[in-house]
Parts: structure tokens; C-alpha cells; sequence
């Protein structure tokens, strides 16, 4: 791949850490760091000055972690809880509580994070739907792509699509796009009444139209090759301000969306970090196969959204 | 209604007859002229040379309708029948055989055309479905204002309304509105999934933007008043080529569309005319209610139609 355009480009994961080092560190709970790939994350995050760490879990646990992994827990505050279940209610509560500004998933099951986060009465919810967006820096591409949702909303309804839509234009604002490029996507570029998904990017568009949604650029449907390439969209004759631009990939199901993210990483090289938005605080939702680059840009993506949180006086 | 606005412009139907003028009489069969209405209808049409009717019905019963309104019929052909169905079904099958380039309803029912015309072996189906256009000259709004289907489709799935938004878009086309506006209505301008005519309304206007729908400027959803007052769409902050001045109107389905132009007509004083397009031919479905300036208006508007596809080599 050493001749494809764009391929020795500068990283722009390299530009989101660097867009990071004039900030503070969040407040951070990690949840139930108790095998090293997670206690690691947390840590590196710590020493390049994303996160402050508080670790949520068993004590005895987190500190033979620790020891396994040669690490110096000293400074670092513990919230001892008894189990993984525990450990997400704990960290949950330590954000209604005010005290964390952002979560990050350790060694447990996604489940758990996100069934304490969505508990009506205990939880994290907002006006919100909570979803999931993948941070992908694709070599063939020319700048960071957004997919989602790739990881949470299995079959979204239109209103949960437009809080999909809404969720990941906030973290392109938050990693300096300011007015992203929005490709809901489909099978085809025209609406087919047969495909619903193809009558829901219409929809998403005009709600846009309306101010239901807002900060992007949206247009649907694209099929993928329309809304990443420009000469595909040409050739399609689709005149769109969007279409062979996309900063935002918008899946019109979880499984088009996972597999969409998951060819981008294993097949086109690209590196990836995520978030989960919607939530009152961010949620790093690494997976146990992620890299410490995936780790490490996941947190600089949730300092980064928290500042501008801060910035716009929402936090 | 003296000082209103409007009222004593020029009136819109006194142009759509005097464009008329240059062109020839389009041949029409008559279905079923056995009621003075009709007959009349038909032979004032013929009087203003926006006609050449073919009768199509019993002769026994055309002819003492004749003498019942002292009519002459010397010179118009008659095509024998036995009873209204048989009318209908002979009438489509002229159409067929390339005879008249028009159908108007006589005394029978309008399903009874209908069903012949939509026959799928005999009958005048094309690739676009039928749908019904009524044409209103509204006292206190400035052009002529088109609302459909009020007629026909009662439940219009989103590929019906395609059919019935491009069907009006080519009526408004030959009344010449070279770029007619477009208000796909709904209860409200925004979208809102629990009520499906506002997703589809955005479906529609997407379909717009990828060539599906051609030759008009679409936006919806609209509420009534956002689509016919500028006023009312300024206040609701909208943003659109069409709000505050449309020339068409489409209804969620058949009930809404109705009711709105039975108010106008009613209530708001309009002046009515209407053509069923879609079909082979136009088709005038003059209702019974209809005085003589409706039935001369929708055969002007058939006339028009049917020059303005003879100019475009559609016929």
C-alpha cells in the first residue's frame, strides 16, 4: 500500500492527541481495571495527561493487576466495589455524584457498562439516546471518517437515528470539524420505498432541513462508494454537498455498521479509538483486542469532547 | 369578501379558457352522456371548441336527452352501448384503438370509469399510477392552486405519492407553471416518525433531489397554513423556496385532501375544475355538483394537457 494516495500522510489520530496537550486531564472511573490490557490503558492515558484515573473494582484485584504488570498504583484513588456488576453501578453513581467526568470501560462485558448506564432511575441518561461512534484514520483517506452506530443500537427507529446523527456530530465538533459532513447510508442513492432505510436518510435530511437536527451537513441516501468517493458520486451524477466528502458514516443498522468498521480496521488498515455519547458523560468503551493507540486516542477523543463541553458551558 | 385581497383580481380559470384558444379541439368520448348535465357539459365544451365529443352510451336514451335540453346532435358521432359499464369499457377501448385523445365522465359512476381504465389488460394504465388533480381558483390567493388527490388514491403508499406528486407537477407544467411549488402537507413542517405522512413528506423531497421526481420545487412537510402563507411560514422560522407560496398541494391521503378542497370550494368561495392524469389520457370527472364553468374549465385543462404532451412528443 506504500503507493496509495494519502497513505504517509500525517496521522490525524497523531493531530487529535496533539489538539489534547493544552488541556487538563478529565476525571475519570474506570471501571473494574482488573486485567492488564485495561490497567495499562488507563495508566498510559494518565502519563500522557488524557485522564486523571480514579479505578473502580475489587482492591485486591486491581493491585495484583498491578503487580503483574509492574505498575505503581501510589496517588491513584480506589473505589473499591465487589464485583464487575459493582464496579459499573459505582462508577455510574460517581458521575450523578459529580465527582468523574467521563467513564472508561475496563475488564468486563460492554453489557454491564451500558445496562448501569441506562437504568432509568440510577443511570445516565439524557434527553439523549445513547450511541456508539467509531474514530476511524483510514490510510486511503484523507481525514478522520466517523461511523456509527456500529457498537449499541441494533435496529435504530428514525428518532433514535436522529440522536445517532446528533451524538456523532457533537464529537466532530469536539475534534474540530466544524461543520461535518453527514452521509447516511444505504444500499442505494435513491429512496426505494421498499428499503425503508433508504426513506429514513430522506427523513433524517429534511429534519435537518428543520432544525431538529443541527451543526452537520447532512445527506441520504448514499450508498458507501457515493458517499466516500467523489468520482463515484460524479459518476452517479448525485449533486450533493456531502457525497465523496463524508466525515460522518451513518449505518442504517448495527450490522451494516459493525461490519463497515471492522473491514475499515482489518482490511484497510485503518486505526481506530471510540466513544459513547448521549450519555451525561462520555463512555470509552475499548475492546479487549484494541491497541494502546486505540486506548490512548479513545481518551484524548473523551478530553476532548468533555473541554468542549466545558467550553460551551454544557458541563 | 369585497376588501379582501385578490377578489377582484383577474380570474385565473377566464386565462387557463383563453389559452385555449389557438389550439385545435381535442377528440374526447362522452361516457355515458344519458343526463342533461353531461350533455350539456359535453356540447358547451364543443361550443368553445375545447372539444370534439364522441357519445359514447344508448342511443335511444342520448338521443331523448337531446330532445330534453333542445339540443341538435346532427354531425356529433355516437358509439352505441348497452348500459353504463359497457359505455365505460368502450369508451377506454377508443382510447386504446388510438380514436380520442380524452375521456369525460358522463352520468354514471365514477368507479365504473375508473375500473375500466384501470384494467390491466384493457384497460389505460401506464407506469405511473392515476391520481386526481383538482384545480381551485381561490378568491383570496393569488394563482391557481392544485390539491391532490383528493379523489382517487385513498391511502397512498410513498411510491403513489411520487406518482401523484410528478402527475401534478405535469398538469401544473401545462397550465403553464414552468417550475410549480411544491407543499407535501402534513399537520406539522417538522419531521416527527409517529406521524408517517411527515417522513414520507421528506422522502418525497428527496426523491426530488435525485431526479425521482422532476420538473417541480418540493418541500414538506408543510402545515397548511406554512404552505400557503408567507407570514405563517416566516413565523415558524422556515426556510424554503415553497413555503408561504405554493402552487401544489398534496395531501396525506384521500380524507385530508377533500376536506381541503371541499372547504375551498365551500367555504372560501373557489372556483373548481379537475382531471384524473396518469392514465393514457387525461380523464375530466366532473361530478354531478359541477356547474358549467367547472366542466368547461377541466376540459380546457384536459385540452392544454393533451397539446402540451402533443409539443413534447409524449402522444
Amino acid at each position: 500500500m506504500e503507493d496509495v494516495p494519502g497513505h504517509n500522510r500525517p496521522s490525524s489520530f497523531d493531530a487529535m492527541l496533539a489538539a489534547t496537550t493544552p488541556l487538563d486531564p478529565i476525571v475519570t472511573a474506570v471501571i473494574h481495571p482488573c486485567d492488564s490490557a485495561s490497567l495499562i490503558g488507563a495508566l498510559e492515558a494518565r502519563d500522557k495527561g488524557l485522564i486523571t484515573p480514579v479505578l473502580v473494582g475489587p482492591p485486591d484485584r486491581i493491585h495484583a493487576t498491578a503487580t503483574e504488570i509492574g505498575a505503581d498504583l501510589t496517588g491513584v484513588e480506589i473505589i473499591p466495589s465487589k464485583h464487575s456488576h459493582d464496579s459499573a453501578a459505582r462508577a455510574v453513581a460517581l458521575v450523578r455524584e459529580g465527582r468523574v467526568q467521563a467513564l472508561m470501560k475496563g475488564a468486563l462485558h460492554t453489557d454491564e457498562v451500558m445496562s448501569a448506564a441506562v437504568d432509568k432511575a440510577t443511570g445516565l441518561r439524557t434527553e439523549r439516546r445513547m450511541s456508539h461512534v467509531f474514530v476511524l484514520d483510514v490510510p486511503r483517506y484523507s481525514k478522520p471518517l466517523l461511523i456509527t452506530d456500529a457498537a449499541i443500537n441494533i435496529y435504530p427507529d428514525l428518532q433514535c437515528k436522529a440522536d445517532i446523527v446528533q451524538n456523532a456530530i457533537e464529537l466532530a465538533h469536539a475534534i474540530g470539524v466544524d461543520l461535518p459532513k453527514v452521509a447516511i447510508l444505504s444500499a442505494i442513492e435513491t429512496v426505494y420505498p421498499k428499503i425503508p432505510s433508504t426513506v429514513e436518510a430522506a427523513a433524517l435530511c429534511k429534519m435537518a432541513d428543520r432544525g431538529q437536527i443541527t451543526g452537520g451537513l447532512l445527506d441520504g441516501p448514499l450508498a458507501f462508494d457515493n458517499a466516500i468517493s467523489t468520482r463515484a458520486a460524479k459518476a452517479k451524477g448525485i449533486i450533493s454537498d456531502v457525497a465523496g466528502e463524508a466525515d460522518i458514516l451513518v449505518a442504517p443498522d448495527l450490522e451494516a455498521g459493525n461490519m463497515i468498521a471492522k473491514q475499515l480496521m482489518y482490511l484497510a488498515g485503518a486505526d481506530s479509538a471510540g466513544l459513547v455519547l448521549g450519555a451525561r458523560v462520555p463512555i470509552m468503551l475499548t475492546s479487549r483486542a484494541d491497541g494502546t493507540l486505540s486506548r490512548l486516542v479513545s481518551a484524548a477523543l473523551a478530553q476532548l469532547l468533555v473541554h468542549d463541553r466545558l467550553g460551551k458551558g454544557l458541563m
